[in-house]
């Protein structure tokens, strides 16, 4: 028996609306106990006080376990799902099911495909966060998720997303109640931590850099290391690391790979081509309508240039009081690579630290080869 | 003695910054007496409170007062000072300045070169506002900036700027004190369709639309009306139409010229790649940065789709209570051709209704060739 | 056996967090089936993209059903709830859980006593929304309510709370495939009629004004016209009317009564002291600490003054394209009102279009006396 | 001669309209040179990028050289002009006049009179910024104010308002090639520091803290420390302190008086009645409209409880990406205390650290007695 991984993208009208995925299940298209993962681009406003992503996560816990006979709290666990709120521009809600489905195909004999792992990691005491064992933690879950997904190489993995603890005033007592000190009290400050220690970890796991170099020093403070596969989110409602990692793999069939690049900056077009390129899509400079329905899922990690200027040229997204800077950012990115593929279902999240060059990101694309 | 038009393109630290002006007064790289009308993109929310339009022409017209040893008022009344608030996602705040030089030199030998033409119209009742008169009003003042850049053909010309009045409260009560209604008391209402009356006029003065089909209740409903080249802003500050022409004339020197194109939606990167192609500059997929050089303005009109979709996928900027719909499409519209383009430096304005397609707009380009 | 009225007012930790009142279940304190409706202030934005509406009433449809071994949709067909979002300033989110309960004790000897009622009406068609056909329906659901209220003179009723449809695109083309017309196209204007029509069919129901005066043209044109104990809310996710009716009765026993006042402005700091005068609780300038203990709910409804200022002194709110002009009036009426309290618990709702003075608004609040 | 303080409180219909103090001028009601200083609250977003601060002062700038015949430089450097943006909920647009006229009267027998005084520090180093010897800086110009003011028991002052520089990236960068460094890199947190050595300042000159307590260690951590008479502003615009005193004195004549109160959080509303009775106006709940005259301004400082609740009651302000917390206070404690005054043009600004109790600030009013 081998595996096949399958994409789902499906829309919603609202971010409580699963309804698109119930349909599957009740045609009996996918089988609820497939579902391996869920990835999914949600019309809250992404910042502290986005609450789309609970009502999404309880909406779907409440599906799940209707339909596998348990209980939410155990969806929870088993099923990742990692939600970026922001639909900024043209920007449209979906969200991808990840779907791992035994095939009688054997392996595909026309090259690697997409093979999906996930892992969970052990709960974290909160003075660990954004530091050497929280970057020790997500490595191992990274290659845990990697043997679950059957993906041998580091290199065949493109795509690694971890979704991280935070520290909340709440941990932060409780450590000091323990005598334990946090990485920093400032909840935003800890929570970038948690971000690096994510991409650093994802860094060590694929080797990309030395294990060495991802010091304390070097977390938010030395931007050239980085790695251009991880895309982290941090937030309070999970209390341990989720990893999903996407990659090709010889052991998998199916007619699905993927494929990804740095971006250097939030202009770099080149970077999108490139790497649809590499799935045989040609943008020339669109994406043509049948290329298109080819593409399953898009990946997107960006930045506010930290530095002011994009390319020597003044940006005002750090300075807006009116609007997060991330918000800018994920309409501005959102809309360049929506213009090359002619489609808005873009995952565009933020908070793009040591993932991807410094001021930039990555793109990951998901498409039929 | 031929013309020569000349487009300086200056950045600025803050809306009140027009030191970069200064300098190119006092290093005599430019006559105070030469500039003809000014473009700006500036860092304010581009709404009804923006007040950075009031400090940037405030602070302009102090500036161009104490060269020229004029009033403020009397600046105000001879150069156009169109200015779009709203430098969303990666645009960067510049402005530009489009001076009209006497040249020693014959018009150029190899082909049109850019001319440049403003007219004034006469003060506007509150009453004409967004209906017939204002349509002829407009019509005449395009083909009174025409003849001032000097061109016959109305092929030749590409983008025009309209800066249009608005029925504001105090205005409406005027007219009723006379007993005469104005076209909506609604204030964005009659604002929207003074924006149209806008877009009917150049499309009148353009003969792109035959001028019976330009009828009152075609606006705002019909918008299969719509011209590729009119980009109309309307507000208070104005009480009679200000018009700025663009187009390409036989009878102008320098390097210049001007391409535009309909943008047929908020995805239309191919209509970006041919007005670039048409100057003869390739974008593969980005503008090389030998020829981003040779651009010297860029200026988009744009829309937030108002049926709710972009190619099929649902948008969220219209029921968006924290962002306004026209921050999230310049935000948007910018980032793909900022990409395009490899520069943050792009002038992009919303409310286009019935300039260029329904859901989309125009881009007009000014480079070197 | 007589029925006693008791408000549980709880907090929350996110707009998904029900709990406080599971563990009012799990204790013993509420039997599950004596809750009648539900009235929150949560922490979202108000606005048409506030989800936290849809995802509270989701969790409480969820507790509910699994508590009272329904379905949810029956929970939502039974048991009227009402949320306002937007938190701001010093509001503090929070649910009042309006319980009715069969008391052993004979009515109150003291004097009358908060009696509570609630109603749904027939489904509606989306083209009588806004007209008279809705007046009537709201006005007999209203009586309805009162009846269930077991209150029989309408100057015992001192706040009646309404949710009632709105036009929506898909509503509104359902009713133009059936040669019906809505009353407006414009999602927002139709939601003002909606919310016209609610503030009218309370007046009628409670004999305020007389039923001839509340004419189609009277609506959103004659603010002289309201009622100061209607507070209607308008909404997609209702096809129907709902009531909840609130008053004072002499058939019902326990220690909880209910008082009101309009207000007639958004400083009106007398009605606030009024109300709570009629309670028996003074204000001299705040509340006593021992006094705001007796208090169970205060709800409030406030306007943005149409006129553009208050009091002769110009406000910003209208114009302000940043911040939504009811998050503004929210924000500064419920600073008011928790003032004199000294407690940021206050329902405090926007869009009151003739529910109380024009510009103002009115106050409940409820009590043990 | 004796000198007259008068305060005219003055609107605006945008933040660059001066009409009024120029309709001043015009009238010979107020001598140019009699201005002595500034105070103003406008429609900007109060943030970093609210270019309305800097659009009233270029306006100020430009009418007071033409009348006066000095340069704009000159005035900005001889007439404090201190500015609050944001006008959140019923607060009203207005600024403060603030003259000083010789009298040929004595001083007052009924009592001690409004006194104004205003002084300039030097230019300070960006390292000094946040640090001891800011503290001792502003203290020196504290003590040159009131004697300008003609105050010499610091008991006689009630409002000491200070503008003072804060630390921007170019003035790191030249600290830092002197060799010096910074009390902060982070921007915010720098800005926070400066108002914190404003506060320690104020309460130094005042004797209202030991200077020995006032040290770096307290800064931004030990908040019992405050100065119930500080407001304190930072900027980029300034590169020396600037400092406002106001207090009663008996050498000034006149009629007006000032008086102040700590507030000890955003709901102290007794806070404000206690402010007016000392100035002989009742608020019972609301001061009367012949009281309400007399009242010539205004002046509060309030924060958003960085404990995220007020007396017990979780506030949602510090988590709101879509609405700064400090435009969330300044909409909730403005409406509160224009409630009690019957009139909106209250100047109520945040940032209030050390200025007032924690979580809380203070009031201060000037009326006619």
């Amino acid at each position: 028996m081998t595996m096949q991984a399958i994409v789902h993208r499906l829309t919603m009208q609202h971010p409580g609306d699963l309804g698109a995925l119930a349909a599957l299940f009740d045609a009996g298209v996918l089988e609820p106990a497939n579902v391996a993962a869920v990835i999914g681009k949600i019309e809250g406003n992404g910042g502290v006080n986005d609450f789309t992503r609970g009502y999404f996560s309880f909406a779907l816990a409440t599906l799940m376990s209707e339909r596998l006979g348990t209980s939410r709290a155990e969806i929870l666990e088993r099923i990742p799902c990692v939600l970026s709120g922001g639909t900024e521009g043209v920007l449209s809600p979906h969200y991808l099911v990840l779907e791992r489905r035994q095939s009688g195909a054997p392996p595909s004999s026309a090259g690697k495909r997409l093979a999906i792992g996930v892992a969970f990691a052990a709960p974290m005491a909160p003075e660990a966060i954004g530091r050497q064992a929280h970057i020790d933690g997500i490595a191992g879950a990274v290659q845990a998720a990697m043997r679950d997904a059957g993906i041998d190489d580091a290199n065949d993995v493109h795509f690694v997303q971890v979704k991280t603890p935070c520290v909340t005033t709440a941990r932060a007592a409780a450590a000091a109640a323990r005598g334990a000190s946090v990485v920093s009290t400032d909840a935003n400050r800890a929570m970038a931590y948690a971000r690096a220690a994510g991409a650093f970890g994802v860094a060590a796991a694929l080797a990309e850099v030395d294990r060495s170099a991802l010091t304390d020093q070097a977390m938010l403070s030395d931007f050239a290391i980085h790695s251009p596969r991880a895309s982290i989110s941090s937030g309070v409602e999970v209390d341990r690391d989720e990893v999903i990692v996407l990659g090709n793999s010889a052991r998998w069939t199916g007619n699905l790979a993927i494929a990804h690049r740095p971006m250097r900056d939030a202009l770099d077009l080149p970077a999108v081509t490139a790497t649809l390129a590499e799935l045989g899509i040609a943008a020339a400079p669109q994406v043509s309508a049948a290329d298109a329905l080819r593409i399953r899922g898009v990946l997107v990690k960006c930045e506010p240039d930290r530095r002011g200027a994009v390319r020597g040229h003044r940006h005002t997204m750090l300075d807006d009081t009116d609007i997060n800077a991330q918000r800018h950012i994920r309409g501005a990115v959102g809309g360049l690579v929506a213009g090359v593929i002619g489609d808005g279902r873009i995952f565009v999240s933020g908070g793009a630290e040591h993932q991807g060059p410094d001021g930039g990101g990555l793109i990951a694309v998901i498409a039929e080869i």
